[in-house]
Parts: structure tokens; sequence; C-alpha cells
């Protein structure tokens, strides 16, 4: 089959050129329960750019064997073609998205549902991902679509939305009608986690960015209050919140000061949520205690949140854009996000 | 100032007339927390049938020393009138509404914020309430409206609609994307539980009702599925729940062969609340081990979650139908209420 | 190899003999992840007396088809004796524990950790079970065993120890210091919920008991209180609560009245948890309300829950009191049961 | 009476004396729910330090005009001396012991029963406290004594003995058999938060010290295993987690270096809460990301938390360490302190 191969790391992200689209062997079941999925859509994202950096090689080949060359993608849809002997309830042609961890599940973590925290493999960055006319994983990572929702118009929902989409669900949790949760960054998660608020609790919405055309995104996603980041967005927070900050903080973008602003916008026994990364959280010790504030990391859903997401898709309650691209493009695709000219999501089609 | 009395309970409710409309002396601040309410609507509810039928007398006078006369009404909003010398941030024209409870503020159920557990009165069953040009309270039970909120337009919030708070919010707790929540009955409370869950979650809201304009108020508050109760509404949510039964049953009738009905349109796994009542709960032990379903008591809410529903009703999320009397119509309105004329809640304006 | 073998239900359970002790074709492996366990011990449970009975004929074989000839024992663990080729981390001679339910993995219900509300089956009641030389299981149902912990004497562990531990475990979440905690029976299950409710909360612990024996056993297991049940129960509660009950009670008789007196022992705002089962719950749905007590139904625990158990009874924190009993003599120990002569739980060893 | 009062800041903390022991004009009522309370004891905190050096000036007097002379002591407790004339169930003689927080009761976090949240004030920081014979307060802070605890005994834990219950009781909420917790500092708060681990759930407690002293005090308190602080803590941990840290860590300390330290002995998916403060927490986000650790920052304690804390205490749950002075020698007993050489918490006599 055709595929997008990375063959060497580019550490300043500078090459003119990054994948190598080739022809690879074809995927093999090797597992009575792993099944074979023909990708219908694969979501670009700026952790492909990190892979190619060579950012996640500590994390993910420790021993240092060396994991290219590979297979990118890591956010896939598609259709079942082929499935091993014991793989129960699913069938060649059915509408698939595809949870991002190939988790065991048979230690403790996935035994509580904890998938992400359990052992496992992670496609597209420890092993051969979707950037390819097909992909072969376990049956226990895949949730049917319903007939409503294309394979490339949700791929992005299987990573970055999920990713969204738990952050966004804890605070739900907790905020009550009368509270306030700002949302730092509309973006491709920012915008999907302002319509999962909107959608499972009735807080009042703050969405701060410094670009104007996400923030018509955020008021289009359903956004109560936009905030403009200029400098004096903790103020312009806190003049919303009759002095006292908001419930609920979720930090889409973790650079540019946006950690210490964030935190300064949460109400006292309020909880920060830490999603976009880059700098460091540095918090004075006595502020914790003085203010009884919570700082809450978020990695990717369960599978279980994936099905509540896609529930949430099939009902219209949330609505993700996307750009696409054939699969020929990827390189196109992942320059035009290096250079922030993606709007939404990048989806690559073969 | 007037105020409509009650002197005679009324067993079987069929007396033309219940209270008598007569001058009594004006309610006096007694604590140095005490306001006086001048009011602006009560509510009226079928609570105060069964005052007048007598049904709460073993409850509300254990001692056996006699309530009556009393002025009814439990269901306050006004505006500030006096204040004792210790109340803080209230002053006289300031509009309000008056939780039911009047807890002392001590006890270890009032201090984990459990108001309605406290030891206390409740005006209007065991002291004088609210049918009257104004009511002597404490501060603790006053809840200050934003300008949006004209007293009479919200007075059944504090007592009806924050029961139908509370027992919706508690669902909403537990309720994910994908599930289900069955409403039982789409009338006063009812009508208020749905626009909660609507706002407050993201399950999908099944509303049964005998009555087609009910349903018809269902389907305007946000309902997602109408069922005509015609004694195949077990099959009717099987149906639309894969067989499966929903994850949470609100019911708001509790009599009629409702709850055994109600608990068999719980999930496994799920909760029925009981809000409506008149008929027994019964349910064999062995199915409650066997399904692991649960049967959640629901009283009226805390202060807080008082704050929370004027929260919705200021927001624009719920709105509740009222229909107006003058209070010297008292007993026309509960008269009404008796037949099943009101539409909504009455509302006795002074 | 040899089984105990179920050939003929007995409605009356007056029959000398209820089992065939014979040979059977040895279990063989049918998937890549079976097991087939080595049985250590098989405990010996009331529910095999109804499976005897035929009681559970209904809820295991709606069809009809039949069932019998059928080997009892749903309470094993043993030794891993063989593995599939998929299965990973367990050897043949390692000690184990075999969760009752054998859940697909695969469903909502599974992926969420709640295994005994997924698809699946169980072994004992609806195919073979225990009460032989070996069983055929999946590797979802193992829990291995710490080198401290024989299997013949933690096999009732699996069933009865389970369902004693979600209830107990559910209370000790929400109790609270200078709360109480009321076990009715002290018997195979009560005892072990002593115990977990005094390893994992400060709640005061008061025990309801017919039996003077049963009373001694729960003040070795570590509660505060004992109360005979000779009718004045519920007051007792109520003396020792300062009139107010309890916060939580937890009922493993669920017959001859327990559920009625259960609930009177219930303080308001409380939770009523029903584990054993006999007769109906009955109760106004007006005392639910003005209550807002909670009526708890308790299934057996998760496969974590029973890794979470395991763990006490390494450390010490549990303890449970077994009989054994070789193999041959199952229809003994089965009637011993029947007639109440069983100390703690019955154990039968091939 | 007599008072040691605080006349001038010290922000070296060199002066060989801190505090005058002079007459002072008695405390008056001055709100129909006050009372006086006549000292038994008053716990000498490090907080106390701090107040000297003038390390709490812009938290307690933000507007600047001035806080001396002030009475110090924010650990209170004693019997009633008189009552305001509103005041219920509480009569001159009764032993008590004062929350460390006048809370106003009347706003949302005060009404949720998070005292320490809402409005008020800190006697000892920002207005006269109970280094005294006497100390007016509100009736709200007040928490009656069972007979079996003394003043004396039991004053440090208004507010040292409060702060380590909260943040132990959280962790118990989470924490299940088989999970680990570590404590790092088994001083004052430390020691407190071991017992009330030990009887509030089932984890494994893992304490780490730089002392042997405060280790052995650990080992009496229930600790599982002990960690000497030499450097290699964070190594002794994943030996002792299998390699994954604990799912909870309670940092007393907070400052040379146990930050850092104890979020790398804290597990994915497990939190770290900040109870002792000093140095500034510094985490990447991206490793807030890929770990999905928490960090929870912890206050004093809830009025009801007091007493629940004072019921484990009545019990013998937890036992508190002191060392007693009479209120003359206060400065000695700072000094003490400030020198490292008191053991358990000091407590000033009158």
């Amino acid at each position: 089959m055709k595929a997008q191969v990375l063959h060497h790391y580019d550490d300043a992200l500078t090459a003119p050129s990054w994948l190598r689209f080739e022809d690879v062997p074809d995927p093999i079941l090797t597992s009575a329960t792993d099944v074979i999925v023909r990708i219908g859509g694969a979501g670009v994202c700026r952790t492909d750019l990190h892979v190619i950096e060579g950012v996640w090689r500590p994390h993910m080949d420790p021993s240092g064997t060396g994991l290219l060359p590979l297979i990118l993608g890591h956010e896939n849809a598609g259709w079942i073609e082929e499935v091993g002997p014991e793989v129960e309830g699913l069938r060649k042609g059915d509408p698939v998205i595809v949870h991002p961890k190939v988790s065991n599940g048979t230690c403790l973590a996935c035994r509580r549902g904890q998938d992400m925290h359990g052992e496992g493999r992670f496609p597209g960055l420890d092993s051969h991902g979707g950037y390819a006319e097909a992909l072969v994983t376990s049956a226990r990572n895949i949730v049917a679509l319903p007939k409503t929702l294309a394979p490339k118009d949700v791929a992005p929902y299987s990573d970055a939305g999920l990713t969204a989409y738990r952050a966004a669900k804890k605070a739900t949790r907790h905020l009550l009608p009368g509270e306030y949760c700002v949302v730092i960054g509309a973006g491709g998660l920012g915008h999907i986690a302002i319509q999962v608020l909107r959608a499972m609790c009735a807080a009042e919405i703050i969405v701060v960015d410094t670009s104007d055309t996400s923030l018509q995104l955020a008021q289009e996603c359903g956004a109560d209050h936009l905030v403009k980041a200029d400098g004096g967005e903790v103020e312009a927070i806190l003049s919303l919140t009759r002095g006292k900050g908001a419930e609920a903080v979720l930090d889409f973008v973790g650079e540019r000061g946006t950690t210490s602003r964030g935190l300064a916008m949460t109400r006292n026994a309020g909880s920060y949520y830490v999603v976009g990364y880059g700098e460091d959280v540095v918090v004075p010790s006595v502020d914790l205690v003085i203010t009884e504030k919570n700082i809450i990391g978020n990695l990717v859903g369960t599978w279980a949140e994936l099905t509540e997401l896609m529930e949430l898709a099939h009902r219209g309650l949330v609505h993700l854009e996307t750009q696409e691209f054939s699969l020929q493009d990827a390189d196109r695709a992942l320059h035009m996000l290096h250079a922030g000219k993606i709007r939404g999501r990048a989806v690559l089609i073969p």
C-alpha cells in the first residue's frame, strides 16, 4: 500500500520535505483480536511536527533502538477491512474511529477504564500510524460510528477532540450555575471544549484568545464572553467575575505566559486545567496554600469518553472545522500547519 | 395587614371556602438578623391543599398543641421592608426570594450547607407564611434577586422550582452523553426539571405524561422524545433505549403506578428519583440486588441551590409558567388548583 | 476429571442427595485468551441451593433449552494449569482467584470497569463451574494471588466476599468521623463488611444480629456496638445515634422485616444498602421525599475491586472464616449449609 | 486581663523578646451571637513567627493602616465565659475549641460549608487572638468539646491539626486498597495526617523525613514504611511502589526541594498535595499533560471538619503531642520553636 513515511528527524523543522510517499507492505493481523482499518481520514496534529523534530524520541524510544522509518498519524478513522478470528460485532465496511492508544486491556488501569494510563503502544508515535491506506490495530481501540458521521469528518476527534472533551468534561462535573469557566485558546482543541461546556453545564463561558478570528469562532461555538488577549486579560476576567476569578480555567495554550495568567484568573478553591503545553508552570507553594487552588493535568480521554464525544457529534452538539488534503499532500499540510495557515484541523484522505 | 388565614381543617376538601381574608397584626422583628419581606408574590402549591386537609398536622405539630389560625404560603418573593440591626447587605426595597426553610445555621447539617436537613421551621406549614402583605423571616433565608427577575414571576421557584432543580441537578451529576433521562410528569415541577436537564447535561430527555398539553409544554422546554402515558409507556421507553432503560428516571407523579413503572424504566445500575408522592414504592429486594438500581429520595434544595436556580432564570435558561391572582382571590386559586385548572403555577399578588 | 454435577432440580430441597460425583471430560481452551484453572478451593454458597431449587432458571435460561447437567461452583480459586496462546503474564502454577463473571471486555459497561454489568456468562449458574478438578475461564477473570494467600483460604472472597466488599466500600466513600454505620447480619458476608468498614473509614460500626455467636464474631471483626435483634433493635439504634439513625445501613439479611427496620434505622439524607434479599422493600413515597433517604442496590464487585479485596486479605485487614470439605463431600456441605450448620463459609477441596 | 502583645515587627527574628506581657481591656460582646471564651490553651505555631516577621502584613492589612499592637494566638480552646443574647446551646463553663476563621455565615462560600473561603477575619493575625486570658469570637466558630478532651490538650487541632486533617481527608476520598500515600514530613501536622490516613483509608502509608526522631513518631502513628530523606528518597519511593509512585503524596514541608521530589514520587494520574510552603512549585506543563498528575492546594478545614477531627480525637484515633508553657512564657516557647526545640506542639496556658 501507499504511505507517508518519516525517515529522518528534522530538529529545526526547516527541511522543504519531511515525509516520503512510498510503497510499504500491507499491514497484517497478528492477534486473534486485531483489526485492519482502511483509512478514511487521518488528522494532522501539532504532535506530528514534534515527532518530526524528534521531541518524542526519549519518551517513545527510551532504549534508543530507533523507531524510523515510521508512518505517522495518530488521529484515524475509516472502515473495517479485516478482523481477527475472535473479533465480535465488527464487520468489513463498518465505519469506525480509532482510539489512539492500543492498550492491553488486562492491567489495573485498563480494567478501571483508564485506557490511556495502561500499558500499550501509540501508533503514529512508536509504531506505524494512519498516514497510509490502512492501519492494523486492536478491536479494543475501535469505536463504531453512527451513519450520520463520515470518517474523514471525525478523524481529529480521536486525539485532539478527545483531549479537549476530557478536560472540559472534568470541569463540567463541578461547575454550577452562577460559576464561570475560562477557555484560553479557541483553536483546534479549544473550539471543541467550548461546545462541550455549552452542552454539559450551565457555567458562563469566557474565551480568551489573541486572534479575532478565533474569538469569532468561539462566539459561534457558544461563548458568553470574549476577551482579546492583549495584556489586560487577567484584569478583564476579574472584572467579569466580580473580582474573584473563574471556578475553572482551561488552558489550551500553555506557553507565552498563559500558565501564570491562567492561575491568576482562577478563583480561590477553583481548578486550573493544563492541556496545552510548552512553558513551565511556576507557582509559590504559599499561594497554593492560601488560595487552595488546584492544578489539573490532562491527557487524552478514555475509550468510553470517545463514545461520549461521538454521541455529541452525532447529535450535532459539537461540530469540528476541518480542511481536507489528499494523503499525497501530507507534507504540504504539515508545512501549512507549521506556518499557522490551517483553519480548524487538517485531515489527510487516501 | 391583610392576610389569608386558615381557621379550620377540611379533610375532604369539599368546603366552598377554606381561608378567611382578614386583618392580622403586622409581623415584627424579634432577632437581630430577622427581616421583614413585603410580599410581591406567593406561590399556590398542592402542599397548601394538603395543609388544609390536615395531612401535615402530625409532622408539623407532633405535640398536638394546634397550629391554627395559620397564614398559609411557603413560596414567597417580594422586597425587603425592614431588617434587624445585625443584617448586612440587605436594604429596604431590595427584591428577594425566600428559601422555604428557616434553618438555624448552627447545627451540623446547616454548617455543611444542607439547610433543609437542619433544625428549623417552615413558614406556611408550621408558622405564618406569605399569603399576606408581609412576612417575617431570617436573613439566612433571603436570596437577593437580580433586576431581571420580578418577585411575582419567580415566587414558585422557592419551593416547587427548587425541588425540581435539586432532583434534576443530582441526575446531571452522573448523566453522560449517550445516556437517557426519563421525566415522568411535565407539570409545575416537571417542566422546570426538563429545562434544568437541558441546561446542565447532554443526556437525551424523554418525557412521559398522560396529557397532550403537558407533552406540548415538555417539547417547548427541550424534551428530545415524548411518550404518551397510555399503558405502554414502559415498552416505549425500553424501545427508545435499546432495551436497556434510562440511566436516570425522575418521577414527579409518584402515584397511579408510576413508581413500579418508573423502576421498570430504569436501567441496571441506574437511579430512580422519587419527587412526586402518593403511593408506596414496592420492589422485591432481589431485584435491587440483581439490577443494582438505586432509589433516591428528594427534598427541597439548599439555599445555595436556590441561588443557582435564580442564575438559570436570570440567564433565561429556565422559564416558569405562572397564572396571577390577587391575594383576595386565594380561595379561588386553591379551588382551581384542586380542580386541575391551573396552567403552570398560580401566584397570589397582594 | 472428577466433578460434582447437578442432573435434576429439587424445588423443595428435600432430596437426600443433589449432586452426582462423576467423571466428566476435561475442560479445553477455545479462545486465544482462555485459561484453565486447577481448582484449589470452591466456595459453597446459598446461591448454590437456589440453583438446585431451580430459582435461577428463568434468569439463566430464558429460552428454556435446559442447562442440566451442570457443574455448580461460582467461588473459585486455584492454580493456572494451561493458558491460551495470547495470554500474557500468567504461567502454569501461578496461584489465582477467579472473578465470577466472564465478561466480554468490549461492551461499554466493561470498558468503564463495570464487569458485572457487561454482557457475559456466570460459571456455576449458566455454564460449568468449579465443583471440579478444573475450570476453563477467560484470562479477564483471573486475579493473581500473592504468596501469602492460599487458594482454598480465599475462594469465597470471589463472590460472597466481593459482594460484601463492594457494598461496604460504597458506604465508606461517604461516611465521615462522627457518623454511624449499621450492619444487619454478621454472617458470611456481614463479617467481611465489618472488617472492610473498619479498614476504610472511621464511622462507628453498630452490628445487629439475632445470634450471640454472630455478635461475638462481629466484635472480633471490629464492631463498636452490638445490638441483639430482639424486636427492639430500631429503638436501640436510635438511642445509640442520638435519635437520628445511621448515615449508612448495610442489610445482609433482606427478609423477616429487616428492610423496613433497616430503613427506619437510616438517618435522613442517609443510605440504606440492600445486599441480602428475600422480602419486598415497601416504603411510602412521601417518606422518601420528606427524609431524602436513598435505597441502594448492590451486586457483586468489579474485577478491580477483587484486587482491592485481595490486598486487604494479604495485609491481614480482612480475614475469612472457612470450613473445609473434600470435593467428594459437596453434598454433605450443601446439606449442612441448608441446615444452618456451617460456621463462616464452606470450601470444597478437590 | 493579661495578654501577650506584639508591638513591633522583627524581620530578622533576632530580638531576644518579641511580645510584651501586659494588662489589656477585657474583651466585650458586640453582636447578639458573640461569645467570650476563657482560654484554656493557645497553640504556638510557626505562623506566629511569620506574623512577628511581618510576612502577613500585605495579606492581613492591605490598606496599611497598621494592625499593631496585636494579641497573637490563632489556635484556641477553653471554656465559654459569656454569650450574646441570641446564642443558643452554649453555656458558661462549656469546654470548647475555636475554629480559626470568624466567617460571616451569609456569603455563598459559607452557605456551602466552606467557611475558610468566605468573608471574615482571622483572630491572631488580623485581630486579637488567644495569647490572653480570654477571647471574643462568634458562636459560629465554636465547637463544643466532649468531656474526654481538655482544652489545653486539643488547642493546636484548631488550625495545625485541622489543616492536616483536611489534606489527609481529601486523599482518603480517593485512596483504595493496594494504593500508596506518601507523607513528607512527620512533624506537628504530618504526625496528625498519618493517624487520619490510618483511620480513614487502607492505603499503605510511607513516611519520608530527615529526622530519625520524626520517623520513630511516624511509626508509632501507624506508618507502614519509613524512608530517611537522605537524597535517595525518590528512588526509595519508586522501589516501594513497583516503580510507579504513590497515588497520593502529602507534602508538609514545601521547601528544600520537596516540591519537585514530591511530584516525582507521585504516580501518573495521582495527586500531590501542597500543605507546607516556602519554595516555588515548578513543573513543565508537558509533564502535567503526559502524566495527568494533579497539584492540590490545601487550606485549613471547615467547621464541620473540626467536628470530625474532634470525633477522631475523642475516640482515641488521633493523638497530639504537646508541650505546655505558662502564658507568661510565650516568648520562651516562640524562641524554642524558632530554634527547632519543641517536641510536637507548644501550648500556652493562662
